[in-house]
């Protein structure tokens, strides 16, 4: 017999399968996320990239920004993200800065990668320093670099991140 | 004398570092980014965290779904980002999802740190194991695990990420 929180995380789990396959029925990415917060869904969602096209619309980011808007915060703590697949980096990336106190997820990078999706790639060039990555990526100096963080250091209305 | 590629890429960065200072100004994150193909603007955004609330709406990530939509496309390829600091682990994901082909910053990611930014800390989280990780990451099994990518693998629309 499975605890409580096993068969809720199991519930969850399994429905971000769900908008995942519905997804792919309808031409979209494999990939479906739902956020839930003491045990009621704050928002679902499947890939979007090619329906919007938004190449950042992933089923988690579309997943955390539709919760930021329905609870009005971009503070996701207290929140348990379940998606699918082991988010890649953005998504990752994207985890954090909501807040997002927990992650459960089904399949992981390798099985992405099986499928045809770049997680392994990215999650390299993440270690690379910008002049060695795939994409080309350049330090240039202008005059006023640096001058928004002495505005923001500056400011009386500045917000913690 | 500046070559006229220099020329261009200062013009540019100064545009974003400009707009993250305007941003400032309004009560904005202190980031501001512009794409640009052939020499014209695609898109142009600042921080958008707070205003939406959306914590993914970084300035990049704002300027790539902005230009998708400008472009009709999720394929950025031929464009060049610039953006008033490099990009923290979200948006260099949403760089390579988008095929961005040059990436020009002003302020690093340790500019960024200390003005306050958790830069750093994201990037270390990229390198980490899921279950190493500050936010608790957990994979687990559900029957319905990895079906959504066997519907991708048969399905006759799938399209190439």
């Amino acid at each position: 017999m499975l605890k409580l929180q096993d068969q809720t995380d199991i519930k969850f789990l399994a429905r971000a399968v769900q908008l995942a396959r519905e997804n792919v029925a309808i031409g979209g990415g494999p990939f479906g996320a739902v956020i839930v917060k003491d045990g009621e869904v704050v928002a679902e969602s499947a890939n979007q990239v090619i329906a919007i096209p938004d190449p950042t619309a992933h089923a988690e980011v579309q997943t955390i920004r539709l919760a930021a808007k329905n609870i009005n915060s971009f503070n996701l703590s207290g929140t348990t993200l379940y998606t699918s697949c082991e988010p890649c980096p953005m998504c990752l990336g994207a985890i954090y800065w909501s807040r997002i106190s927990r992650v459960v997820f089904a399949s992981d990078r390798h099985d992405a990668d099986l499928a045809g999706f770049r997680d392994d790639e990215l999650y390299e060039a993440m270690t690379q320093a910008p002049e060695e990555r795939k994409i080309h990526f350049e330090q240039v100096d202008v005059p006023e670099k640096g001058l928004e963080f002495t505005d923001w250091n500056n400011s009386h209305i500045k917000i913690d991140y």
